[in-house]
């Protein structure tokens, strides 16, 4: 199923893709203590917002083989781990705003996996348990800062800094999808998450070990070679196969 | 004023300090839409829980000269910024738990900052009437991951490695407080927030340009020279004079 969160009327809905249309549903997503509503609305008329609302974005660096090495950085030998905050949040549609502070931002195409129930210290072999969906996100990165500063923190926490969605996919295999991302339609990366140096449930179990997971929180899987910049004017997409494609412009 | 929440009879509420005796208050205390429900119960009879939900926790690194200097590390140019997830919140009275995976786990006391009301690009010379209060913080660090990982978020993001609290002490001017930590009684920190490199409007002002600040967003402003090991069995106080003391085991 393809879950979401949308407006409608001035109104909060979550609801569930079904062809073009939209079913809200209200209770709990994530417990499947929910029902529907009967209100039901055409995609196209609605505004989207992110698809949850995580108490904690978790990012993981160097993920992809590849982007270690355009980085010009060693493979981690455990997942480096950073936060960045709910309020960088953004939903598919709306704009990213490049900070006046950045001479350089870039787009990062990601996996993003939502945990569907409290999770702690959980072994990689029940994490799939665990996680509620998939959806796609943009790590959006300052480079500059994130070059300057020893922390990645500020680089990576702006207003607008995290685009995700359009919606969450539950059933989903994630080993092998194709990642996609484009600027203005023009393909910058592009890989598939079958080349990630530490798999999902791996990184689940991980984190799990630190922090505990509760429902909606995010962890976003790492960005493939082909990092570039976003300059004002352009559209950027992320684009995973059996999930589908978020699209922001950069303002 | 002294602010808190707590929970009685299963109940949690929001109140204040009325000498010994908390009077418990309904609606939004950040916005002062609040007012007193008529339950007044005495301090030594709840338990109490962190002072507010922040959406998020944001640290300050290497703020104080001497820590700086102990750390080997030189002092920033700019506020070093990190986050720790909501997760990792303990209230007052409750245990800090040691992760397996790390070999020395540190305390760190800490001025802790209250957010009141939304702030982004607030201008340091307005940052006072966006604070709500003034708290105490423990900054629990895993010390060998934090040398180990290039960032520092695992080292300071374990469950219970953010205790908080008592309360959140309005009309306290943050800039020369006495700021002592004693492990098992015995005194391991002792400065002065006026020891800072950045103080706290400047802090409020710095954070502000990267990330919309929300009611109840938390600030930790740095720690002072003199950190070390905490161990199972000891009990760590942050004591901040003219707001209270912050005390927890360690298991």
């Amino acid at each position: 199923m393809h879950w979401l969160r949308f407006q409608h009327n001035g109104e909060q809905f979550d609801g569930y893709l079904d062809g073009e249309r939209i079913k809200a549903v209200s209770g709990e997503v994530f417990s499947g203590r929910c029902r529907e509503t009967g209100l039901v609305v055409p995609l196209a008329e609605v505004s989207l917002d992110t698809p949850c609302r995580p108490t904690k974005i978790i990012g993981i660096g160097l993920n992809y083989r590849d982007h270690a090495a355009e980085m010009n950085l060693p493979l981690p030998k455990e997942p480096v781990m950073f936060l960045k905050p709910p309020s960088s949040l953004l939903a598919a549609g709306r704009p990213v705003l490049l900070p006046e502070i950045a001479r350089r931002v870039d787009y990062e195409a990601e996996l993003a996996v939502v945990i569907g129930k409290a999770a702690w210290q959980v072994p990689a072999s029940e994490a799939p348990g665990f996680i509620f969906g998939l959806t796609c996100g943009n790590d959006v990165t300052a480079r500059d800062l994130q070059q300057a500063d020893q922390q990645w923190t500020r680089a990576k926490s702006f207003d607008t800094f995290c685009p995700l969605g359009p919606w969450i996919v539950t059933e989903l295999d994630p080993a092998d999808l194709e990642i996609v991302l484009t600027v203005n339609g023009q393909v910058r990366q592009h890989s598939r998450t079958s080349r990630m140096q530490f798999g999902v449930a791996e990184l689940v179990a991980f984190t799990s070990r630190v922090m505990t997971l509760l429902p909606g929180d995010v962890i976003l899987t790492g960005t493939p070679a082909g990092i570039g910049q976003l300059h004002s004017g352009d559209a950027v997409t992320v684009r995973i196969l059996g999930i589908g494609e978020l699209t922001n412009p950069v303002f």
